[in-house]
């Protein structure tokens, strides 16, 4: 039970990644939230990458105390892709950050094992922005920690309508399939914020305008982050930063209890997120999967809570 | 080539079904659709009752001298499914008919296969409205006509949104999967009207009214067969008209060419048809798939060619 | 019903191929076997090539009355492979035959379906010795007839022991799997001679010296089908004479009657045949698996039978 | 290197298990192996049943110094299944020993981290006797370790003759397919030992006798153990104590390093190991598979080992 008024500890699983970098800054902008940790994985970009962008975006909000951990740097059994294509290869878009001065630490799946069997139960909360391979090492490291979770809010999935990697998969389903499967059917609390939501958001010159307008550093990152490359491209939907805002501001979300199952193998639709939004499965629900977000609550909460960073 | 003010020789193959009678109506009504034969299949309902049904609804129009044809009774390596919980026992919802008098005739996919064989190639057009097995048994028995067919037009599939049988498949697809991916494979014009398509159309009340204000006998069995049963159910989407529609106002259509594959093993997603909207698996087209339709357009032609039958 | 003194029908589905050149002189040499007609498919070359062999064969045989027709020129759904690497680009090894006078016919699998349709019940027996092309293609135009042969004795399978393509499958069910899944799914009353038997055949310096020694133009040809090109290779097992020899002398075999099933989409192991020896799939049994040869009577009877022949 | 003489470190992972419990007596009483812990896991029976048996095994060879770790309770993903029908339901066939008094220690699969992580590289072999879950487990935890070991040698799989548990898989792979796949695609230096070797030891009278007539409380231990119940059966082959021979007179063994691929997903195939012996798959070699034993050589090697012992 937390009490009304304390913060809310979470540890945030990412590859940062340009809306990773945006949900990361939109978390340390929260107090409501305690981000004890970042655990980077492979996904929009290489290991090596997504650990140094989240040291740097930590040090841009002036959090260099928090520790980055590294966890894995490639899938539980395919070979490693990434969205470099799309994130740049930096992984950050057209941000260049300063190289860090914190070092990374090692043992980022061990981190997350610690972090659910050192806290009283059902208080810690894991943000999976990326592929879920530390998240499905964890538990299979320590399958009882997943029933310990307070919740596990993951980004990822097409439910309704096609992915954005091939007709059926959505990306950080798609890299890692294997290690999604085992994190949908570990009984975690999952709450699933898919492709159909975080589409909702879209990046309008206003909303644009109004990021740049908040006049600090994280304005000023944020606006450079969603700055096209090449120009003729649309600004990064914003993912990432569903999973962070459902946290804080649960009232913008609305979604349905159903059964989530992954495909792993099938030629044509492995990597799918077979969701059973009517029951006619059988399949008992196992995850709350988001289906609609209030698009303008939703921006004038990010620039309100960028606007408290440095 | 087919000269300005020929009709069009068309083989409907149908698994009756409430809107698949509407759909052999609406084609018997149209002046430019020159109805060959109709051939039967298991689906909706099981083959006897989905042949009588063929049948009774020819006898309706005063289209007697037209053949009925008796194609298969059960899919090409599954087990029978059927639709009866949706279609009623007597697959024709609240309408019931007199027996027919004329007699059902064997060979439907014998009759499929001449049907192009005797053509001048690319005039004949197939519409299946059903599953898929007669189509592709005869693709297996001649490979040769997939080529030499005008158009086939299918009624089937989800492309970009849930199925209405599993998270992942279309009822006509998923009744015989082995048999949609032959079909598929086969090389044949396909084009498809999946359920995104279907569901654009909504059976208002005011064109409910109008389709019962017709006034003639075609006007009452489609007001009858559109009556829910029981009466808390909506009423039966019609889904398979919108395949004759094309074929006489295609203007009320838009779709891409986009490839569709079919997915025949797994336990999560068998019976999908996999579309690749946005191309990025590097299968050729092998279909038009339809996108969207004029709905107010498609009630007008539905109202004005039944009100043209008995 | 067959009287004791009768011939037995038969048609023999057929790719020559080295080992099936050799299966149809056997038969022919066969006095209780009436050969009806050959009827060729893509194999172990193409189709061209498979139906001109049938036919050279036939001359030699002195039995150019006899018709053969064209099959099927690939797989139901997988792109054409051969076996040209084992059987010479002519397809019979190092005999050469003339162009035979008599033209191929076309319509095989149309064939296949009249022979039953147009025989007694259960008296008309197949023989496959290549890919089960055409005969999934004829259960599909007809599926009553399945249960109309007599028998259908099928040269394919690895049902204990490795495949001879990959790990799991033999050739003839690996190129056509979906074919291979129909046949063993139609209920037909299949005899399955798989490699564990044919294996059990070798071609030693005395039996190759017997067929040398036979002193006519079949036990000639047979002698210079089995030389090996290059020399450094061992002569071509005599897989499909064993169809042939099942016929006229069951005696020299055993086996049980088992469940097949072939897997169509693994990555690992399609094309298996997998066969439920000892009943723990709870699968009815579909084929009598043979299990065991007499080599030494496998041999006598093939040098006595081809000796018949001119 | 280990040098001439030394001692050689294993850790003996296990689900006794009647050929378990022979296994790990044949390792106590082998000079050479030096077992560091046992660890348990679900398999033949339960877990709490075989980290039981585990201690007791060791009491009754009065080896109670050693540590028993429990590791996984269940199959990665699958639900969890046994093999009480041939083990009994105590795990120990007709063999009841006394409740161990030394407790179980949690944490099977950090130690199997730990044990390699803390030894020097390419010191440490673990031997695995039952299904796969607490070596994935490890592996997936600790991806790193999987280079380090000296050997995994793993009894399981059938490879070229078909399964034991269903036409095409062994029980130890079946029952954990996922976590089989993840090993061997681990990079782990894996010797495996498939039925194929180990039904070639028949437990012939003579051969029971000698084990009887050892004369000490390991050799009734044994003899008990393979003292079938109910007494129409036959005596458990001894699958496990291969994998301790193999380390204790590598001798008696010939093997090829082959590719061995793990099908998780097919209907028909799941928990194949599919082993691609004559090399026509691509797939690199990833284990040494032993394809011999010689007989006489082992059962002496066991008599002479167990009669080391209390």
């Amino acid at each position: 039970m937390i009490e009304e008024g304390m913060t809310r500890p979470i540890i945030i699983d990412t590859d940062p990644g340009i809306d990773d970098a945006v949900a990361i800054l939109l978390a340390l902008g929260s107090p409501g939230l305690d981000v004890e940790a970042l655990v980077a994985v492979a996904g929009n970009a290489p290991l090596p990458i997504t650990e140094r962008n989240a040291r740097a975006l930590l040090e841009l909000a002036e959090r260099g105390d928090l520790p980055v951990f590294a966890g894995r740097d490639r899938p539980l059994r395919r070979p490693p892709t990434d969205a470099i294509a799309a994130h740049g290869k930096g992984g950050l878009g057209a941000l260049h950050l300063p190289p860090p001065a914190v070092p990374v630490r090692p043992g980022g799946v061990d981190l997350l094992v610690r972090s659910v069997r050192e806290a009283p139960p059902r208080t810690m909360t894991w943000c999976a922005l990326g592929p879920l391979t530390n998240i499905a090492a964890a538990f299979v490291e320590a399958p009882e920690i997943a029933a310990n979770l307070r919740e596990l809010v993951i980004m990822g999935g097409a439910t309704r309508r096609p992915g954005n990697v091939t007709p059926a998969a959505e990306f950080n389903i798609h890299v890692d399939p294997h290690a999604a499967a085992i994190v949908f059917e570990s009984g975690a609390p999952i709450t699933l914020v898919p492709l159909e939501v975080t589409r909702q958001l879209v990046n309008t010159r206003p909303r644009l305008a109004r990021l740049r307008g908040i006049g600090n550093r994280a304005g000023e990152a944020v606006s450079t982050l969603l700055r096209p490359v090449p120009p003729s491209r649309r600004a990064m939907t914003l993912h990432d930063p569903c999973v962070i805002a459902w946290l804080i501001a649960p009232e913008l979300f609305r979604g349905s209890r159903v059964n989530v199952a992954i495909e792993t193998e099938s030629r044509l639709t492995a990597g799918m997120s077979v969701t059973d939004w009517r029951g006619v499965t059988g399949r008992p629900a196992n995850a709350l999967v988001l289906e609609t977000v209030d698009a303008p609550g939703f921006y004038d909460l990010l620039t309100e809570r960028l606007a408290r960073l440095p």
